[in-house]
């Protein structure tokens, strides 16, 4: 099932203050979706409402995605909240996004969990089910963004969310489809050229490559990429340029 | 224009992780409307879920509380926040706490400034504009309770938000029917059967009593209580039963 | 080897900003040696400077209290940090401890680990040579406070560092000499007659009473009494009372 | 009064987490002194350890740099804390920065106020005091950096504290040899060369230059400067060699 679109999402919004953090302005050039921290483990206030702004200028749509309250982990480790916790630091956040895109004169249109957070729920029942429940309980219309295995997904889509399976343009993955670790050799990769020729026959074999070669069929529909530093954003810019001329369009997928 | 009914609110939810203050579930036994704390001078994503859920349950009306970011202050002290950051404040915590009202089956029909950030909205020109500005970017249907004097209540009347006026039970009034001063003496009444005597004079003529005892008619909707201590707690209950003994009713304004 | 004397420590100073925790005057009155909390988990600097103060003034010894950086858990969830990070985050505080000691005319003498970090450090070998290392290199002459059993405390004698064992007054034991987790029942003992009678029953014996009766003879230089609430404040006065009437002087360690 | 040495120093240890800001490690390859944020508004425990312990390795001064707790704001807002909060929170960063100095096979030897609180206490008696009495109460061995001008560096005197004055190599003075406010227009100086005059024609001279010119005798110690950007890091090294070909000595002043 070759696909002839695509979108690409990103997260942004992750400056706090006076730090910056990521090329916000070069990378809403290159993605369709925009994953905006919600202040908890990055971001705040005045970068989320800006942040909302020139994504609705450059038509980039926009995501709530919520991390551990761990500004000095950058949301990358677990922070041990029980799963009744999870359910209202996660609605909490969304609701904030919400909020401020709507300032902004945007609207959230899904929901992507970050760092350690969104690893967890890929793994975990209960905290799967914490995070359907708060997009539940909050807004049961907005979609879920997911990996393309892993429980998170299977449970929304049971309850009858709106899934979209991403993929990493940079990562390596199992033989089950998951991210290998970032502690094991080769978890990210780096050469440009390398990534893109993978995103391509990824997309154009609608299935997930692994470290063996080895093709899983699975759902895809938006490719995750970053833009923390230089070689990023060219990963990025290259990915979309390599999808273009393959005749994939590089569309939001709301 | 003696009144038939009037609101009773108060704030709640301020509690945060293994801190508690005040003494939530008694109050909500007497207040009509609660002022939610939304996480930034107090609160936190637990206790807001939780505070709305028996809200609910005991059919008090939610508003959301927003306030400095500064919990060590609890909200008051002036953080020396730009208007226009205050407006992406305020919009993060009403969203915030529409999220979390959502979830636990409730709804947020107002806003209503804490502390320095309430203080300084009734007295400073910009600052009541963003808060306002906040409001209209979230959500134009909701509600905003004001100080019965300043300039928040009317420049929210001029852009046709929804105002409700408040007076204070145990707050002296100045001759302009501004608050006094928490550094004067006499600023805070402490005598329950004052406090509730002079709220029905209040309440009875539609007007507040300053210090030198004069009645400035004014618009009035609810009526400011506090659950710190024991002693506020029975302040009150005493307004209370004061109000209905006298055939005014104590209802949600909404 | 029946004991003469014996210190009693508690956890204090655990409030923060307008948030109270804890009859920290009360408690004061009763234990000789105060674990002060530095800011992390709990307390704040004006909170520390006023502890150490009244601490000085009712001549009790003082200790600095590092727990992790964990405000809304009180410091009582084990939160990610590797070791590394560990030994400058207990750095930090037992420094940020000792200026305020000294700027309220005390001294700090030793250190004890919290809540978490504390529970951990006496399992974890690396966690517990972080700790360690900290105090080595930032006062070596600094005690430590540990569990009567547990790799913290062994390690600390190895490194030549002054050691003080506590047993608790209200946590049964398990055969090894640890604490039963919290999660299991019977974890706290909350009946003041009970509790004093083991105490005595350990002194006398130089044992830790675990929850099948046996005696583990163990070094033995400090009770851990609470004052959280009304119960846990009879408990510490009562075992206070008992030891004394036993011909027992509840003195510090230092 | 021409000097024949100075010191150079700048403000480090800003990172915090995975925020990073400033090019520290060029920096201290150009300035004798180094003012160490204390984890308040910029810096963390672990940052601190590493800045100390670089410091150390290129036989750089260090010294601590407490600021407001304000991490948003990084330091450049005034919270509203009293005089005595002051003290607690200045002795309290002392101490800390003492400590993992210490840990880094460090010492501190100075004290240099940051950003808001830096100018607060210049000009506000009261704030003077307070720095000065968290001086006192944790060590008053150590010294003191302040503007060439102001109450703090007079105040520090008259208590017998050693003071060593600073001036900015890129900030303009008013008449009264204080800093033009950032708000006004030129308050920064941008063109490397003549920045490097002015400071070379400041330090031969043992005076201030004014905005019109005119030279105010002070006494002079250090030469602040910054290392956020390419061009401000630019500026640190010319300043450094111009003052070395004028025969200056660049030393730490402890």
């Amino acid at each position: 099932m070759s696909k002839t679109k695509i979108d690409m999402n990103a997260d942004l919004g992750e400056s706090f203050g006076h730090y910056t953090i990521g090329d916000d302005a070069s990378l809403l050039d290159v993605v369709t979706s925009a994953n905006v921290a919600c202040g908890f483990h990055g971001g705040d206030h005045t970068v989320m409402a800006q942040t909302f702004k020139i994504a609705r200028e450059k038509n980039v749509s926009v995501g709530a995605h919520p991390g551990y309250p761990d500004l000095w982990g950058f949301g990358r480790r677990i922070i041990p909240f029980s799963a009744k916790e999870i359910e209202t630091l996660v609605a909490y956040q969304i609701g904030a996004a919400q909020a401020l895109a709507r300032y902004s004169g945007h609207k959230i249109t899904y929901v992507k969990t970050h760092g350690a957070l969104g690893n967890l729920s890929e793994k975990d029942e209960n905290v799967a089910k914490a995070v359907i429940r708060a997009i539940e309980g909050v807004d049961p219309t907005l979609a879920l963004v997911s990996g393309a295995v892993g429980v998170l997904g299977e449970r929304a889509r049971e309850r009858g969310l709106t899934v979209f399976s991403e993929i990493f343009a940079d990562r390596a993955y199992t033989e089950e489809g998951l991210l290998v670790s970032r502690a094991e050799p080769g978890a990210v990769l780096h050469d440009v050229e390398l990534i893109a020729d993978r995103v391509i026959r990824m997309v154009k074999a609608g299935a997930i490559e692994t470290v063996s070669g080895a093709m899983l069929p699975t759902a895809m529909d938006t490719i995750c990429v970053h833009g923390d530093n230089a070689e990023s954003l060219a990963v990025a810019r290259t990915v979309k340029n390599r999808l273009q001329e393959a005749g994939i369009a590089v569309e939001a997928f709301l």
